[in-house]
């Protein structure tokens, strides 16, 4: 549950990116007082994530007007779906609606595809994850639609999670230097996580007592020889070219976590619109 | 050009989004002193789009870094191409990569997206243009890669620009009359622009002196007989249903302008890495 | 309208900007549960503007205080008239009274003064327009309380409106290049507005299309000359030395639009008290 | 001398006020590497203030812009005079002009009007201060611009000084019991000034060993009994009624200080106009 | 008092420190509609201070959290006293807990120390005050404190008093044109302070007509004879080296101020804790 | 390391409310132009904390000023010690000490308690960390000196560290159900840390397969045996009653960590103080 001021300034900014001075068209020819009824209908299937934030967008333009919300975050939903009846003045519904729509359409977005994902691997014991990869500003968001969608989150930022990578282990001397190094230095709540793209790496890192070892951009072979090789000793990410046509043989691998950066980065808006109903 | 001034601050919380309390990865193996040289490498082939403001990301973190940049934002490059060099302290380096590629990898996407539309249309005398289907907090940002890929933009927000719909003009008590209201109100440098979508609406919009008609969803037929009816009278825009296998029928329907929301809510990161180099 | 959200920070930073750490005079001698009842006095005639923020200034200090407004912004007041009843915690009333009317007296003085122009001229087809030349960060607000006098906006900013200007055609190489390639750059939602001194000028901006043409510092004989000239095929801007001696002469002319820096640039604050009341 | 640190925050907020999403005209028209040399010239008599800040507004849009003072805050300068050379990028002096200018304008009038006042006193040993009739946010600045002009200032906001007024005192029961309250609970650092009608108040006060005795809206002859009577016991400030015309006699009562909310609530911006030069 | 406004964005900056992106143990174990009761119990004995904030903070978390208050700030509570009755969504306890007891400790602890050293000289005319020694971003909350545990607030910052100290009187060329020059320069609303070290300088400073003359690190010998000296001719502060031991002594001498470092820099927490009732 | 862009807006929020409108006795007293040295000295024994920070509050102020530090953070000093040399505009040092030294005072106060504690347990295996206690907007600043004092920090925040908590347990309904539960939701990356009171908790936990167990508030001697219980399967945290005279005794007991709340809720500034030097 995100809280209102959470995400308060966020969204008000956003509101100010689009009206700035105000809605010349819609200030020159609505009256203060017009009141008016509309719906969110869905154009597409897939998963819904971020009406709360849709319906924050109306109420801080406006308090008075009413946000029905038909389903929550996480429902699936098909081509004309009603998600939600909005009713209240008729200048706030006119201009919060593209900022709600915004945030609904890229969030709804990010869940549909993270669900796609989930869906094909939903057979194995096996974790989608996203990844930094993410829009500037909207991590916290995007992260949060990555769950609604039925993904689980990597770390969220460089604080809260070790990923060891080449030119760390190249600047430690080795992966066990490394290893301790970090684990020195870090609060002891966190777990260390090391890239590896060989065998001879894999075993360093488990001799190293890696808490999560990532294969990465292996081949299908080398997943399935690592996955034997740790053997329960760590948890194991499989990352790097990870697509809806090759998740599945990356789940029946073994591992225990799959990356996906596109799950953030390369995202389809979810298309959805706002009728006026009368 | 987009004065430092006007994007830090947003720069600034992207960072303080990634790094939040430090990298404490990086910062436990990292010599303060150490210092690096890194390439940016495109894996992709298309136009590239905020090169400046990635290398403002590194120098907001450590301005000893030094940004090479080998090509500008607007050129095409390929799977392979350096697009920058990149050297300076290896903390900075380590801990400004994944901000700078995110904005970086995001505009480049729309640049080549807009550009592939763009292309299509070169023979006719058409813009392609973006709308306010933008991701919340980006659109300055998106609204130039638009322009960098060889789009134009629409208008910025609500602010800047008049679009009458529908419930403008139910509330408003007609075309004529919706027109004349904004006319009297909104400053005079400022056009209007009216939704239409049927012939009997254009011809009440061109009365009406209309600086811009909107055809939306209009069928190939209706809009070649709209922009014959118009005949110059006004700037066309066709709107809906715009995507890389309509467009060029579109433009050749006559239309003066062609929007698509696509540019901006459905983005494809443009691959780009960040390597290493000694 | 201007929503809440639009204007608060601005609010709350006047209300710091006054109250600092507190009102220690008040603060020393008022209870807590104090209650008082007060009224907002003109002082003076005129138009008022700002009634709604500065209502939101004592919101902002404390919710329970009740503003009931006897006239709205437009509204023409004489000296004596009771603008409105506030009443509430003392405290609130003291500490918010000066922030308030400090919005208050200002926005009135601009609307006031507007007025007086756009009386004079209110026979004539034109408007009375405001100019970039208002207080920083104040013009939101002054732009409003020009439309609330009678008068229209000009363009907001330097982003919503073209006006070349002498450098710029000389950087251009000539009225028809400057404009050809404004016009190939902008959105088409802008009209294009180009600074003249001479018949030639004017003629040249006629031949390149300009949509408005400003007379800058014309003597009335040349206005009306270019009036006749441009014959309804641009709209035609007035600037400079007006005055409100001058500004009925000028409209005279047949101009359509008379911008009048003073309307911002050079405020009275128009005089308003607070008095308590048993 | 105010630090950069203490108003780059509200330089950029003009500067993003005007500039917004870039300087379409200009952005349009005007190379990267074009420069220019332009010089701020006086148009107008009086006193110079917000050079300065002026100065900041260049540098914070591009800091290879050099601002040469001919010059200083405190100057007096007549029409003609030259305020600055400014040389750089063709494109931030052209976008910086007005911002700059809207704060010097508005500051050299303060100076400017301060200036006035203060010289027609100037063979009195009294001071001209300003209010807290200020223009929102504006405070810091139109409070310096007033010590420019020759002024002094009175309190800062309502945490800096006590200023006792009729329904401090009925609240506290009398001016005895309202002075010794506010003297147990302020700072011992601040003086206590209290307003006075009559001279019973005036007695009143100086038995209660007020620092500071106001004479609001009184008689020449009433001001010069309290004067009198006070004789030096207190620091007396003549409030109310204060313009050019009146502002001598007052002084010629003997009081310490004139309080002018005229100096700040109503002021003539200060022509200065920029000027491209070759 | 302070109101929501003054204080709302320093606390929402505390919550969001501490809860980022969400608190990932109760947002996984506690469901949105769990309602609990809980109570603030005081662990330690001493005076309460920041009530008011720390039931702020539970409203900003979620504003259907009730806070009853048993005592208010200022009182004096001892072991096992019950301070506040908190009730509401079981997330939002949880999630400002840490928080609302960071602000209500603190403040608690310089209550409760002011109040140690207000007691020990109650039966003299001395006052105990605070310093600019603050910690950086509380000075407000801890000044606020203070005069909560009965002792009084020093000049808030370098604005709003004059201390004039060894620098001064060096770069000035002595005493009394440092006073002069000061006194030319403020406001008339401000009293000056200096501060001596040796007879010579207290005479000094007592002929340039000082308001207030601190004795820095003065022995009690020397103290006393300055009080002598001054004889009720300007306010005396005493400054350095006082500490519970030397409090009264200090305060023996007859100066009428002390001002004590310790009260903010050096602050114990107040033990209180929050437990779940049913 | 801590970049600028990090710390800056604290800082300069920190400065401004020292400085607010200027020093007007230093502004009052000082040519611009007047340049000086001084030195911060030790009056203290103990671990150095803070002096980028402080460097950086004089360079915020006036870039001029030059800061040569004699040693570095983490450094034990003594009483006399020169820690830096600054240089530059007298204003710039007499306005930026006080902000300069509170930073520095504060945390250095951290880092020597810190070190007090880290040096009685140095011979065991064993970590001192930090707490959530700290002052509410300085927690990275006080979790960075722990770590500079020699200690280490526990989880940063609400969303970098799981803690199951009484509560917790019970809303659960279990300690084997909330542990799996929170397991399932939150990142593969954190580790999962419980509270026990007794030894069937312990129990409980490690059967559960918590990955770090707190003893919470337990005897020595339960301690002990939970220690031996446990038998490395779990990282073990003591938490409670932890003061100097308790710590090593603690530490003999086999814990991994030791958790200190004093350590910033009870913070001793370290005397510094700035001289001048000719």
């Amino acid at each position: 549950m995100i809280n209102n001021f959470e995400l308060d300034d966020q969204i008000k900014s956003a509101l100010k990116e689009d009206i700035a001075l105000g809605d010349i068209t819609t200030d020159s020819l609505i009256d203060n007082d017009a009141m008016s009824k509309a719906v969110f209908i869905s154009k597409d299937t897939g998963i819904i994530a971020g009406l709360d934030v849709s319906e924050r967008v109306f109420k801080i333009l406006d308090e008075r007007v009413a946000f029905k919300k038909n389903v929550k975050d996480g429902c699936s939903v098909k081509k004309g779906d009603i998600l939600a009846e909005i009713s209240g003045p008729t200048l706030a519904l006119l201009k919060a609606e593209r900022t709600a729509l915004n945030f609904l359409q890229h969030l709804s977005g990010i869940a549909t595809k993270t669900n796609e994902y989930a869906k094909i691997v939903k057979d194995y014991d096996v974790r989608i994850v996203d990844t930094r990869k993410t829009t500037p500003g909207l991590r916290r968001l995007e992260k949060y639609a990555v769950k609604v969608g039925g993904g689980h989150n990597h770390r969220y930022c460089l604080s809260d999670g070790v990923l060891i990578k080449d030119n760390h282990i190249v600047a430690a001397g080795g992966i066990r230097q490394a290893i301790k190094k970090v684990r020195d230095n870090i609060p002891h709540t966190i777990k260390i996580e090391i890239e590896t793209e060989t065998m001879d790496q894999v075993n360093e890192a488990l001799e190293a007592r890696a808490d999560i070892i990532m294969l990465d951009n292996m081949s299908l072979e080398m997943m399935k020889e690592a996955v034997k090789l740790i053997n329960k000793r760590a948890i194991i990410e499989a990352s790097g070219n990870v697509n809806l046509d090759t998740v599945l043989k990356i789940a029946e691998t073994g591992v225990d976590i799959i990356s996906v950066g596109a799950l953030t980065h390369t995202v389809k808006a979810f298309d959805i619109s706002m009728r006026f109903v009368s």
